[in-house]
């Protein structure tokens, strides 16, 4: 271990961090949905910040707020480092809006140190990452990328508001949201810090985690047909019960992710019926989310899984009704990336681990578009989306020091190769 | 394989099957609960079915219709013949209905052979055995064997409507109840006819069985607090997954009642929160019935299942708690009318099965009051509490003749031993 850096941005950031989460749409709890109340709040706050650091910062067609640190010269490709500010419901104060601070903190410390950077470094706000009001996630983060998918804003929320309405509301211009993509020649890359939302780093008793690709995931919906019967009068031979069939499913998932490297198996939701204490379930459902930090590992591991899952329901002669649901590649992290955070963890004195990201994140709208990686923080029980979402002052200083050390070392030669 | 007897009353009898399921609550279903206006249909129906078989048939204050078939001599002891007219929701046409009317239809019998007995026979419908409507079961036999609690008067029905307000709109009176209790010393006891609604007779390929116990029961609510989190996030190594955990305790349940003679378990209700596809479940609970053939193989079995769960979620690091909640002894069948009706079935050919009930039916409310036993009938798929309930008449014909056989050859004094 090794002493702090105790930079002043750290501070300042931490600060920023707990004003921020009162801009709500929920007193007393963080929800800030996207282009609510709340978001216009915070897009207020956030570019005063901005501005507050010499940077001069602008509000796009969906609602990003970016802005340039130029580089030696100006015009150079830039470094994005970027996150989002949009929450859950009940949300954590770091899921996102950490990584927007500091991306800010960390110009706040070049600026202090007097230094520009062969690259420009661009900090973006991403307004939607969460994917909570309308059914999209990351339109944000897609947009920049050139990757919005402009029948989006015809999706309702719950109130049956279009994203096209609420953004005409919020008083962006739908029309110039193609306009928002940036030229790939002039991105140099993507990086983004992230809390964990994970225990592998807290187990691991290290601050900062190099991030080796976003998983591929697929998810299903189960459902299994037995048979009902009376709990009292079918003796235990005779049974179809499509829960016992599921509940050894859930194992089979259990003990397949577990027995692949990076491999993650959950069922979330379960239900049966008819549901009565006294009746045998004849019919269960259920979800499946299978994540593998690669696609060909995330294939296999889906196979095996549905191998198992078919000879389950075969054995115990219930029938087993799979649909494919979500599903999405992996976003691979760039390996000269990779290797520049790891230097700079080294170089503080830590051992950077190297964890796959099971989670989605802006990051992933950056794959193929340029080289993209992500920095972790451990943060407290592995702990997100919950007002319990907690990291240290000092863990926080640590990353602020790793990624100025990052960007003073990255030489932009080794990421066109 | 023997002959079918074709009794003159069995042909009757399935007749009055279809015309007793008509007397409904909902058109185009059968459903007729306790104290009802199908309830009402039905015991003006029975009643006259009664009459026609040249008995005198009463309506007592909790709505059980009974009449006496006087012995060789008036005033016997009685060898009661009963079971229930209430059904539940969506029912099939033969639990408890068949046993009322087969209890008529011995009566038929005897009185077409010209027969008296050694005893009397009472045959009995009893208003209410299924509980669906009042927060009470089996208050009909209750009543009957002097076991009706009067607190249960108070207990309401969905619709906020008190069972004693129900029994007052029906033209009972309440203040009766006690005087229903029979005495034992007039009671010689108590057979019951009822289809298995369960495998074993089908799967032997035999019409009947001999009911040796009803079952011993115990119930718990089971609650698994383990630790929610992000599915993407979170190793497998790193969870306390309440639902996996649920997964592994209903295969227990399912191993120890399978490894137990008579033995079964089932879990039917199921819950996991927070129930999304992407989050490990951290809270779970689940329903727990467990049943035996005695009371000791339940102890043991429900002390080896509790045992397996607390192994299992110290394991890995869940918390399980149990509550119990209903439980009741199990009520064996007596050894002479259990040799008695093994013995009639033997006489036609068949070969008796004996197999425990592993529901509750108005026998166990005779259990200790006075010598009881049942007579299963088989039916299809040992489906029931179903509008696909199904028997053949060739095996009702079955089930007479031997209801028949058996009280003509039984001896009141074995029963007094």
């Amino acid at each position: 271990m090794t002493s702090i850096s105790n930079l002043p941005a750290t501070a300042r950031m931490m600060e920023r961090l707990e004003k921020l989460a009162l801009d709500t749409d929920e007193p007393g709890k963080l929800t800030r949905l996207y282009l609510s109340t709340a978001h216009r709040k915070a897009v207020d706050t956030v570019m005063g910040w901005f501005s507050e650091a010499g940077l001069t910062p602008s509000l796009d067609a969906v609602g990003n707020i970016s802005a340039r640190f130029e580089g030696k010269t100006p015009g150079l490709p830039a470094l994005i480092i970027a996150s989002h500010i949009d929450t859950v419901r009940d949300a954590g104060k770091y899921d996102g809006n950490l990584g927007v601070l500091a991306g800010l903190a960390v110009v706040e410390e070049l600026r202090r140190l007097g230094e520009t950077l062969p690259f420009a470094i661009e900090v973006i706000a991403f307004g939607d990452e969460e994917g909570v009001r309308f059914p999209i996630t990351m339109s944000g983060s897609r947009a920049v990328a050139g990757r919005f998918n402009m029948a989006a804003l015809d999706g309702a929320d719950a109130q049956g508001i279009t994203m096209r309405a609420a953004m005409e509301t919020f008083g962006l211009d739908t029309a110039a949201i193609g306009a928002i993509a940036r030229d790939p020649k002039h991105v140099l890359a993507y990086i983004e810090l992230h809390i964990e939302q994970g225990p592998v780093l807290e187990a691991a008793n290290q601050p900062l985690g190099v991030v080796t690709a976003i998983a591929s995931i697929q998810r299903f919906a189960a459902t299994i047909k037995g048979e009902a019967g009376h709990a009292g009068t079918v003796p235990m031979p005779y049974r179809h019960d499509a829960l016992a069939a599921a509940a050894e499913m859930i194992l089979a998932v259990e003990r397949i992710a577990n027995g692949r490297k990076g491999m993650v198996g959950t069922v979330g939701i379960i239900g049966a019926q008819p549901g009565a204490v006294n009746v045998i379930p004849g019919d269960v459902n259920f979800s499946l989310d299978l994540r593998a930090p690669n696609d060909e590992d995330r294939n296999a591991g889906v196979a095996e899984v549905l191998a198992a899952l078919e000879a389950i329901a075969k054995k115990r002669g219930v029938t087993l009704t799979l649909s494919s649901g979500y599903e999405d590649k992996a976003a691979l992290c760039h390996p000269a990336i990779q290797q520049g955070l790891a230097e700079a963890i080294t170089g503080l004195g830590f051992e950077p681990i190297a964890l796959p990201s099971g989670a989605g994140h802006d990051a992933m709208s950056f794959e193929g578009f340029c080289p993209m990686g992500m920095l972790f923080l451990r943060c407290k029980g592995g702990i997100s989306h919950n007002p319990a979402e907690s990291i240290t002052p000092e863990d926080a200083d640590i990353a602020l020091a790793a990624m100025l050390a990052f960007v003073r070392k990255l030489d932009p030669a080794k990421l066109r190769g």
